[in-house]
């Protein structure tokens, strides 16, 4: 799952060099199918163009049972799935639960939890097929997995499709999710099928762990670079990450860069669709270039280099 | 997942109540698929055959990180899964990863888990295609995601599909699994598989709970009851059954009824091809009857009714 930095008191940034020493690990053990590289959003089900994914959401580290709502901590935990079929621009269709309950809950939030994943998955057509439930004296610990297909005449967009020269675009304004959107955020199904439908992107990835950290993971795997534009990432900046930013005393274009769990759509696009996305509302960042890593261009004309910042973690959402 | 209630010290008892009342209430909420009724060990994935499985597995609950190697644990997370796709008789086509790591081990044991389950993945043609992983304070918590198909010609065998007058078997002898066998069982995939082919077995479930337990639930599902013959349960009392109740005090055929994790399957079956279940080295174990619940024939002769024991949890390793 993703992961928010500075998510939660009590939930501490695993220590990055053991997970990429894990995830360099595991990778070989990891089969990609055909269609569909390893370390995308969805992974491959089947041989027959049904795609994946799984992620699981811990108290503590992704929700906080004091603070927040079983409903909302239930819809949540869909809804992070939901954001990966999004990103890949397919369809849901159906969805697998794993809770493991901690026994001191009352039947209640179990009930609650689920409700709350019941209404989402009404509202997406992607119906709650089964899954597994357990108690322990652990916290709770809730995972779904969820399938999805691309519809007729579409194939699902990945990562590694951008080409240099392409213009890269986000479909909301990010950062300062913390302050609640984390939990309330709204999946971008919709938007993913339609950019499918009309062949308008050339790559995708959804913000779970940050604007810049999951736009260089794009960029990775495209095989290229970018240069954004500061000026049009102001324009990006949530009201929510200027609000943190008076909390935490950093930059709020900082907070827009590396806060987690936005679930906007980063979105690259060849140069004759730009006016098509941005009626979209999507907003325009910059450009991919044919180097590799990111750069940044200052108000000023100056270009730097831009470090991608974010939650790291072992395989991330969609496994190395 | 399934538990032995006798598992692991440590590992307490869920509230049976409370979970009854969470599995009744969340029930409204899992949408059946046409094809493959809710509850049964798997569910449907999609509208076109593929049905899936998720079984979480925790730490001091269904392994113990302390006794038992990582290699054994991973290898275990994933092959209660494919003890689901034995007893519908569907052959495995993927797996997907969900872990949650406990951040004080060192990234060797998250390696080792994953080799565990990736050695057996290959063994049964069940590629791991990717997954979610994460770290955190907590004890470690594994799931897994499996996807299965029906071979061609063949149909899932569901729970449902026994009626009176049929034969009940066993695949091997049970009991006492929590000795050891509980972390190294074969899943029965290839049984599942030649039973569907064969058209041999009208309905069909993994002891994951204990063998009167999960026999009540296919019995319950296909709107019939049992008469077992004790002399006949007798020769399925595994030699685990009678060490494990020379520590506990507890008859032997107890420990067969009602020890969990034994990963067999039950099979019924119609009286025309009892000799061919029994050359394919299953054992038989009484006969299916219209009246409800399950009674025992003591080797006197006379009857007494059998109540169902084993490990009770929320929604089952299938949910309803």
């Amino acid at each position: 799952m993703s992961k928010d930095p500075h998510a939660f008191s009590g939930s501490a940034r695993p220590n990055s060099t053991g997970e990429r020493e894990l995830i360099r690990r595991i990778g070989p053990l990891i089969e990609s199918a055909a269609n569909v590289p390893s370390g995308d959003d969805m992974a491959a089900a089947d041989g027959a163009g049904l795609l994946w994914t799984t992620d699981v959401l811990m108290d503590g580290v992704d929700f906080d049972s004091a603070r927040h709502s079983w409903r909302a901590i239930g819809r949540k935990a869909l809804a992070v799935n939901l954001s990966d079929c999004a990103a890949m621009g397919v369809r849901p269709v159906a969805a697998l639960a794993a809770l493991v309950l901690c026994e001191a809950q009352p039947v209640e939030a179990g009930v609650e939890l689920m409700s709350g994943a019941a209404e989402l998955a009404v509202r997406f057509a992607c119906p709650i097929r089964g899954g597994d439930t357990n108690t322990w004296a652990g916290k709770t610990v809730i995972g779904f997995t969820v399938a999805g297909r691309a519809d007729p005449g579409t194939r699902p967009i990945l990562r590694g499709g951008a080409q240099p020269g392409e213009s890269i675009f986000v479909s909301g304004k990010v950062g300062g999710s913390l302050l609640g959107r984390h939990m309330t955020f709204e999946p971008r199904v919709e938007l993913g099928l339609e950019l499918s439908r009309r062949k308008l992107a050339t790559a995708m990835i959804d913000i779970s762990d940050g604007l810049s950290l999951d736009l260089s993971r794009l960029l990775e795997a495209s095989g290229c670079g970018a240069l954004l534009d500061e000026a049009a990432l102001e324009s990006a900046i949530h009201p929510d990450a200027l609000r943190r930013a008076q909390e935490t005393g950093r930059a709020a274009l900082d907070h827009a860069l590396s806060d987690g769990e936005d679930f906007e759509l980063i979105v690259c696009a060849r140069a004759e669709h730009r006016a098509a996305l941005e009626e979209l509302g999507l907003i325009a960042l910059g450009m991919t270039e044919s180097a590799a890593g990111m750069r940044l261009r200052r108000p000023a004309g100056h270009v730097e280099p831009l470090i991608p910042q974010g939650w790291e973690h072992a395989l991330g959402r969609k496994t190395p």
